[in-house]
């Protein structure tokens, strides 16, 4: 029974995380949905829209979940490659999604006649996806394909850890910035009520960047405090075979 | 010598650390000076201008470097008394110096009739000054006054650490939002340069972005990589006399 305890703990944190992400992805469809027409594919502002529903999507929500996947107690046990193969297959997804987010705002801002990477909010999120590409590749290399030798693995794994950490910060910070320079462009730019009178779309889309934070501050939680007590010490995990061991 | 090593690499990630932050408050000075018209305490613009400065060195730099103290090598020997003492006094510098912060801009905001905490700027930033007062005087208590008995100590350590990063994070997140917004506000509101062109100031700031950035990195990765090798084994620092034994 005490040894169920941390399960239990993990299972309801990791819940409440499902929930918040769920929420949150639901949230900024809506936003885009409600207050800026829906979607489309034509460098319009509709074809803007995919870049916050993708951004959030994948680099905080999925990336959030990758991140916390080796905190799951049931992979603290047995053979590590399928929770190294679950790992890579959320984190791919992600990129692939980023970089497709990515794409929808360069394609609108090509048919705006908007200049690429003026913004603060740019420079930040692309920072996050370029470094993120990078620990992706390195993470594969180093981890799945068997090339490594363990001494590089181990080497490898706090930076690996340090970085996903960092990426995942950096993509929050992104988001924040992003959902402030939208409201602010689309409130104050036009005819509408300003930002700074808080209309039905500045309370819901600061509350989504609230619920973001709730999110975040969720899976930092888990990698904090289920770290601090494994299910197998950690000297240990780092001497359990590694893929050339596994198949 | 193998023991110098960590020490060593503490000492120049350290002074990486001071060396960015040092440049990052010089800059966010620069920039309401040169562009802003300086500093004055009269409800102006020049009044908003303390708010970055102030929040940046405060909430950013001051605290990125108290949260660090217990890094430093030689508070792992000896008596913590000091090393408390200065991480509590560096810290309520901070937290004083952001209340001065938050007052300049709710004076700026009086005086020339915006509303109060419409943005998520405000929100996100208000979020870590609250957190950070209520993480103050919860580790006052709890660490420097002699009545918290030591199982509820070690109860509340790992919360603190875990707050404090979090509320770095919150202000790093801050800034980020604060100095986009600033841009936009700035430079796409009167009949100069837009943004979207990146004048001189927008590259300015976008770079103290990009510091602050790299500042926030330095002292995660510091917190990360000297606590992976404490000097002492975490297990007796959590039984080493804290405030009643030592004075």
């Amino acid at each position: 029974m005490a040894k169920m305890r941390p399960a239990a703990r993990f299972y309801l944190l990791y819940s409440w995380s499902l929930l918040l992400g769920f929420i949150c992805v639901l949230s900024v469809v809506y936003w885009s949905y409600k207050w800026h027409g829906g979607f489309a594919w034509d460098g319009t502002l509709q074809h803007f829209n995919w870049h916050p529903v993708l951004m959030v999507t994948s680099l905080v929500i999925l990336y959030g979940n990758a991140i916390i996947i080796y905190r799951i107690p049931s992979s603290q046990s047995g053979s590590k490659l399928p929770w190294k193969i679950l790992h890579a297959g959320v984190t791919l997804v992600a990129l692939l999604m980023s970089v497709v987010g990515l794409v929808a705002v360069f394609m609108f801002h090509a048919q705006s006649k908007i200049p690429h990477l003026y913004s603060l909010h740019s420079w930040v999120g692309l920072s996050a996806v370029i470094l993120f590409a990078c620990q992706w590749l390195s993470g594969f290399m180093s981890f799945l394909l068997p090339f490594a030798p363990p001494w590089f693995r181990r080497l490898y794994k706090p930076i690996h850890v340090y970085y996903g950490m960092a990426i995942f910060i950096l993509s929050l910070a992104a988001s924040f910035i992003g959902i402030n320079e939208k409201l602010i462009f689309s409130l104050n730019g036009k005819n509408s009520t300003s930002y700074s009178l808080l209309p039905p779309e500045g309370q819901f889309a600061n509350v989504l960047g609230m619920l973001l934070m709730g999110f975040g501050f969720t899976v930092m939680w888990i990698l904090n405090s289920v770290q601090r007590q494994p299910s197998v010490p950690e000297h240990t995990e780092d001497r359990q075979p590694l893929l050339e061991g596994d198949d």
